[in-house]
């Protein structure tokens, strides 16, 4: 399955979250297309990919097609997640992720700031960087978020890997290699506000011309 | 041209930064597709479309398509952003922007409480939600970053078209529907985290089955 399917699903839930919230109990694929910004005939080609498919008449059942993603996105047993750089950002994400989903859950931090380590954050802990591999073993992690500076994100990445970790949510503003069985997931905050200035641009200087 | 190519645009934008920095005159384009993770093909294809070509013996020169690049990204005059949402998300995305980008500034904060607003955060003054239009508007605004909670992004996001803005960047978990004419971008890290949550998962699957 592809990325953007993955991630459309991701916020397909969103959405059927908010739906349950407010009571709702049937969905059409056009409303889910309406609020995710993508087609119905998208809708429905990720919706039947994870074995769903509504009906004409009262289109999907919210409470089953949120059981259906949830089934498929989330590992029964809990994924645990380890942050490394507990800066500014690494601290707005620690704050963002308590409590949100708790099969998916940040569970140590580190830095190699000694005034940071021993410290908790966002009920989350920060350990020293020498401690990352154990902690990472014992604690089976999985995914990591690299939130530390560029120029040891690389380094942190292969020992992230070395420890266990397979999917890696990287806000360094570098390119990362791994192993082909590790999956990498750059945000790129600059790369994202350039591109969202060329377009506002675009946008002018067509009106303008 | 496509939002990939502007991205990665950008990417190798920041790697040519890099390559100048350490003294390197010239790069071929499987070097920079390396680096960027991207193939050769793509790369020669990307930088053909801002009229740069590389040849076989020598590659690109990197100062001047730094130039060609910079000249096809940025607006000469610069542009200014507004960012909706000092908290936690709001004060780290300052702090990593501020004096990194002359010609792409965020010139303003907003925030609804009352404690923010007339404070400086990374070099960027707080105003209050009721002066956004006005500030906008005064200061030619076309860029917008919400860090607002879900709740009030469409909100704000209208508020900010109606001042002017053509495109923004979007990290409230929501979307967000402006007019068609104003690019938005959407920054979603639970969408990416699960995403990489997803991927890890899978791999471990295939390993042990």
């Amino acid at each position: 399955m592809s990325d953007r399917v993955v991630g459309r699903l991701s916020v397909y839930r969103r959405l059927l979250t908010e739906l349950l919230g407010r009571g709702v109990a049937n969905v059409y694929s056009h409303e889910l297309a309406d609020l995710a910004g993508c087609t119905a005939a998208q809708v429905r080609r990720d919706l039947m990919a994870v074995g769903s498919s509504g009906t004409p008449t009262r289109g999907y059942a919210v409470a089953g097609l949120y059981e259906r993603i949830t089934r498929y996105l989330d590992s029964p047993g809990g994924q645990s997640v380890a942050l490394v750089g507990v800066g500014n950002l690494g601290r707005a994400i620690l704050a963002f992720f308590s409590g949100r989903r708790p099969k998916l859950k940040i569970v140590a931090g580190f830095d190699s700031d000694p005034e940071k380590v021993g410290r908790t954050f966002s009920g989350c802990r920060c350990f020293s960087m020498a401690e990352m591999t154990s902690v990472v073993r014992e604690a089976r992690i999985d995914v990591g978020i690299i939130t530390a500076p560029a120029d040891c994100a690389q380094e942190v990445a292969g020992a992230l890997v070395g420890a266990g970790v397979k999917g890696i949510l990287n806000f360094a503003p570098v390119t990362i290699h791994v192993a082909e069985d590790v999956y990498v997931e750059p945000v790129d905050m600059t790369v994202s506000l350039e591109r969202v200035a060329f377009y506002a641009r675009r946008g002018q200087d067509e009106g303008s011309g």
